[in-house]
């Protein structure tokens, strides 16, 4: 195992933390973040290295093979970063583990939270300091099955589990039918909304995610 | 304008048809196709050329350059073609112009009629002849917006409107909500499977694509 680079409470990688060295440990992390995620927007996944990783954050290689063995390694950790930053910027922070994700509001009123949400993740979709990386890595997963697995094991699914769990509380509050299996019913809204950023399909607006939301838990068929 | 190659009806370039030449010309678009298909798989959009195509297909760069003016004219020809095949293969040809793509059925039982369609698009997913090039292009299209558009719309969007037809022709027989939006509604099911196979987020089955249907014809929320 490689010894993970501090999250929250930054601490150097060995003896006792410093001040200084605490603050030097966080800036060198966030450096890597930030070059990786802007490496790998401009020249795609399969021509980001850990060597130009390292170029551009000013940070010696060894620096990075102390906290990551690889790039996937380092990419991951720096979406989950720049998932924190998004919830954090919505003022919404939750930390589950290392994994930052929304919570998903329950008011009671599970039409509302799910608008809400979406609301914010189209917001979320259309800001370029996440759509650039994003692209590149999600264009990789396509093609390259174990970093599609990778990445969707450790970043989409604990979000989408939020789901699953706002809809067990409604299923419980008789607002959901009992026979259904809520790790589908989630993609009646997370799909389309995914399939229009991922393929360009169609515009992405809060009248849309409204609709998702409507048609997906009211039915198409007339009541 | 390229002159286009013959679809249905094949016929040289210029002057009067003759048998031999015909099958001649023929043979080298499906040549072509094949190699296209095969190169965009295995090389990835970026580093396939025309001059790839054409050494593969053993035919000369200018023949090529004859019928089509760049590799995404190519490349759309092959995928409409190869969807063309599948329609075939199924038992279903229809041709809309020179797309070829599934005709709905009609049998006045929308659920029925969704459920079949997705069944046979389950099938075409899985088919490795189909999934290997279609990766590599919807891949490239995620972080290419002028590949992913053209494609989109030539290939993928005629397909959405035979759902729009479908659900059209159930909205007039109250089958259907009347102030649904039915260029969205058809998302609801399509973009689902699209995202478990273009990012590997679950398993695709029949089972999978039928509790789709069920779900969006009928709502998650009790009746």
């Amino acid at each position: 195992m490689v010894q993970k680079p501090p999250v929250q409470k930054p601490s150097p990688p060995s003896g006792k933390p410093t001040p200084d060295a605490t603050r030097r440990s966080e800036k060198s992390r966030r450096a890597i973040y930030d070059a990786a995620l802007a490496l790998v927007g401009e020249v795609g996944y399969p021509k980001t290295t850990i060597e130009g990783i390292a170029a551009r954050a000013g940070v010696g290689k060894q620096t990075i093979y102390r906290w990551w063995s690889s790039k996937a390694e380092v990419l991951l950790e720096a979406f989950i970063d720049l998932s924190a930053q998004a919830a954090e910027a919505a003022a919404r922070p939750e930390i589950l583990g290392e994994q930052a994700a929304y919570e998903i509001p329950d008011t009671g009123d599970l039409e509302a939270d799910l608008k809400l949400v979406l609301r914010a993740t189209v917001d979320e979709l259309l800001d370029p300091k996440f759509e650039i990386p994003s692209r590149a890595l999600a264009a990789e997963g396509v093609v390259n099955k174990e970093v599609g697995v990778e990445f969707v094991t450790k970043l989409l699914e604990p979000q989408l589990q939020l789901y699953v769990k706002r809809l067990r509380s409604a299923q419980d509050a008789g607002q959901v039918r009992q026979d259904i299996d809520l790790r589908i019913a989630l993609e009646l809204w997370v799909s389309p909304l995914a399939q229009r950023w991922l393929q360009h399909t169609g515009p992405i607006t809060y009248d849309y995610t409204d609709a998702l939301v409507d048609y997906a838990l009211h039915g198409l068929a007339p009541r």
